[in-house]
C-alpha cells in the first residue's frame, strides 16, 4: 500500500560534536535511527524513503568540532502523541554519544494539537493580580515536618507577602506527612492568611505520584482549595503533566520541577539543551512555570545554560504561550539584585532555606524578600 | 510533633569522581539534597537529623579519583511509591555532575511492596514452552508499512520459528499504521502461524502511549490476543510500566525498551549505571525482559556495560525474580555465536534488520537464525 502523507514536517535542531565528516554521518544516521530504524540500503520502497525517513536540511559548522544539524520529520511520524514526539526527537539517539537536541520547531498544525500552558505568564499574573513585578515564591520544607507544622509555615509565608508557596518536591504521601492532610491544612492556612492580607497567595502541593494515583492527587488538590500544583515530569513522564494541565476539571497552574531530568542536560555534548527540555518541552506539556537550579546556587547550571533555558520558555512556538522561569536551588536574599539583573521582571524568584537564615520571624524575612524586589 | 520512623533503611550505592575530599563532601551533600533539601546547620531538630537525613555508611576509594559511597535512607522517606523512590535515589542529584547511581539495595519489606515481574525468566520460558535454549526474537519494521504488511511479516517470522515478535518501538498509533488495526492483524497472523507450527510464538505490540491512553492500549492488546507488550518507560515514566505489569486484567509479559533513557547511562561519570537502570529499576517496575543495545552493534554500550546490565537483571533483589536481558540494536546472524558466548543461555536474542539481509525468504532466514542457536 503506497503511503501518502501530508508532506507537512516538523524539525529538530541537533548539536553534534566531532569532525565535520563524522558529524555529517551522524546527522544522516539520525534520519534513519529516529524513524525506520532499519538499514537504509534494504529499504527499496521509494514512498518510505521519501516520506518516512528524516531529512537533513542543513548542517552548519560554527567551529571545526561543533556542528548544528536541522532535520525534518513528517508530522505523521510523531502523530499527535507527546510520547511519540519525544521518541522521534531523542528516543534511540539518547543511546549514542555526541548528539544534543538543541531546539524543536513545530508547525502550527502540530503545536496547535497541544493545549500548552493554561495560564502562562499572563494568566498567572492575572490570577495573582500582580501585573508587573517579579513574583515571589518559597517552599515548604524540610521533610520531616508534620502537615500541621508545614501549614504554620505556609501561613507565615503568606502573611509575609509571598505570591506562591510550593511543597518541597520531596513531599509525596509519606506516613509522617500524608498528602491529603497536608493539602487540606496548607490550603486552609494560606486561605486564612489571604483573608487577613487581602492578597492572593497560591499554595501549590506536589502531586507527583504513581501513574494510578496522580490524577486523583491533582483533583484532591483542587477540591481542597489549593491554588495550583507542582509536578516532576522526570519522575512521572512528561505526558502525565500534560494530562493534568489539559484537564478542565483541574484547571490549575502547573509548575514543573526538574528532578531526575538533570542527566539530560548536565553534559553539554549530549542529551537535550536547557532551552528545549526545561523550556520548550515543559511548555508543550502544559507547565505554566518551570523551576530550575539557577547558576550561582548549589547546582551546576552556567549563566549561559540559564539564558538558553529562558529562551526556551519564551521563544516563538506556534502560538504556545511563554511560561515563567523559576530560578531556584540555593538562592538567597543577598542574590536577589543579581537575579533581577539577570532575569528581568518576567521571573518567579524562589527562595527556600535561606528565608530561615535571617532570624526566627519568617513573616519579617518574607517582607525583607518582598522589599528587595520592589526597591 | 516528634517523628518516630521504623528505623528500617534502604541503601543506594553511588560512584563519585574527583579527589577523595571532594567525593566525601559530595556524599555528605547527597544525604541532605535527597531528603530535607535544606541547609544542615539550620535544622536543629534532632529527630529529623537522625531519622530523615540520609546516612553515609561507607566510602571506599578503589582509585585516587574514583570512590564508591553507600548511603542509607529511611524507607518511609520513599514510602511505597516508585516515583518517590526514584526521587530519593537520583532526583535532585541528577542535576549535579560527578555522581552516578550504581546500585540500589532494598530490604525485603520495601522490595516486597513491588510486585516485580509477573513472569520473569522462568515464567516466560513456561509460557513459551522453551525450557532451556536461548530465546529468539525479532521486530516488525520498518515504519511506513501498513498493518497488513506488518502482519504478513509477523506470519513469516512466526512460521520461521521466532519465539517473540515485537513491534518496532517507533510504531505508535500513526495514521498510516493505527494501533488497533495493527494489533488485531498481527495477533491473528501469529495465531494462524502457531496453529500451523504447533509452537507458541508471542506477538508483543508497542503500548507506549500518552498517559490517558496507555492502559486502554494494553487492554486492547490483551483483548486482541497479543502475547505481551513492549513499553518505553523513558517515554511514559517508569511507573506507567509498573502499573501495566501489576494489572491482573492485563497479566501479559512486559518488555521494556530503552528509548530516551540513554542520557542516564551514556556518560560513565554521571547518571545511573546500566545495571541499576536497565536491570534493577526495570525489574522493580515489572518488566519481564529488558531490550538494550548490545556492544558491537550500532550503539555505544561496552562489554562491561552489558555485563553490568546483565548483573542488574539477575542479582539478588529481595525476592524479585530475574528478568531476561535482550541484547539488540544492530545485531546480525553472524554475531550469534559471539552473543551466545557472552550472554550464555539465559538470554533473548533480538535480530531485526539483518534478518532481511539474507535473501527474500524470511521464513528461511528465521530458520537459519534458529539453527545458529540450537547448534
Amino acid at each position: 500500500m503506497e503511503l501518502s502523507l501530508s508532506g507537512e514536517r516538523f524539525s529538530a535542531v541537533y548539536d553534534l560534536s566531532g569532525a565535520r565528516e563524522e558529524a555529517e554521518a551522524r546527522a544522516r544516521d539520525i534520519c534513519l535511527e529516529q524513524t525506520v530504524e532499519f538499514p537504509g540500503d534494504l529499504i527499496r520502497r521509494q514512498d518510505i524513503r521519501e516520506q518516512v525517513f528524516g531529512r537533513l536540511v542543513s548542517l552548519d559548522s560554527p567551529a571545526p568540532d561543533r556542528h548544528r544539524a536541522r532535520i525534518e520529520f513528517a508530522v505523521e511520524v510523531a502523530g499527535l502523541e507527546l510520547t511519540q514526539l519525544l521518541n522521534v526527537l531523542f528516543g534511540n539517539i539518547s543511546l549514542k554519544p555526541g548528539i544534543r537536541l538543541f531546539r524543536l520547531d513545530l508547525p502550527d498544525s502540530l503545536a496547535g494539537a497541544y493545549q500548552g500552558p493554561r495560564f502562562g505568564r499572563r494568566g498567572l499574573r492575572e490570577l495573582l493580580k500582580v501585573p508587573e513585578r517579579p513574583l515571589l515564591a518559597t517552599a515548604l520544607k524540610p521533610m520531616g515536618l508534620s502537615p500541621e507544622e508545614l501549614a504554620d509555615l505556609a501561613h507565615e509565608f503568606a502573611l509575609g507577602g509571598m505570591d506562591l508557596i510550593k511543597d518541597d518536591h520531596g513531599l509525596a504521601d509519606q506516613s509522617f506527612c500524608p498528602f491529603d492532610e497536608r493539602v487540606e491544612r496548607c490550603s486552609q492556612a494560606v486561605d486564612r492568611a489571604n483573608q487577613e492580607t487581602g492578597k492572593r497567595c497560591l499554595y501549590l502541593p506536589n502531586v507527583t505520584a504513581p501513574a494510578d494515583q496522580i490524577m486523583a492527587r491533582a483533583r484532591k488538590a483542587r477540591d481542597a482549595g489549593a491554588g495550583g500544583c507542582v509536578i516532576s515530569p522526570g519522575l512521572t513522564g512528561l505526558d502525565a503533566m500534560r494530562r493534568i494541565a489539559a484537564d478542565d476539571g483541574i484547571a490549575m497552574p502547573v509548575f514543573s520541577h526538574p528532578a531526575l531530568q538533570g542527566s539530560f542536560t548536565v553534559d553539554p555534548t549530549q542529551g537535550i539543551s536547557h532551552g528545549a527540555l526545561y523550556g520548550q518541552l515543559n511548555r508543550l506539556a502544559g507547565a505554566d512555570a518551570c523551576i530550575f537550579p539557577s547558576s550561582g546556587g548549589r547546582f551546576s547550571f552556567t549563566p549561559d545554560d540559564c539564558r538558553d533555558l529562558v529562551d526556551g520558555t519564551e521563544g516563538p512556538m506556534g502560538g504556545i504561550a511563554p511560561i515563567f522561569p523559576v530560578p531556584a536551588g540555593g538562592m538567597s536574599l543577598d542574590r536577589v539584585p543579581d537575579l533581577l539583573d539577570f532575569y528581568g521582571r518576567e521571573v518567579i524568584l524562589l527562595i527556600g532555606g535561606d528565608l530561615h537564615r535571617h532570624g526566627p520571624d519568617l513573616v519579617e524575612n518574607c517582607r525583607k524578600f518582598a522589599r528587595l524586589v520592589k526597591d
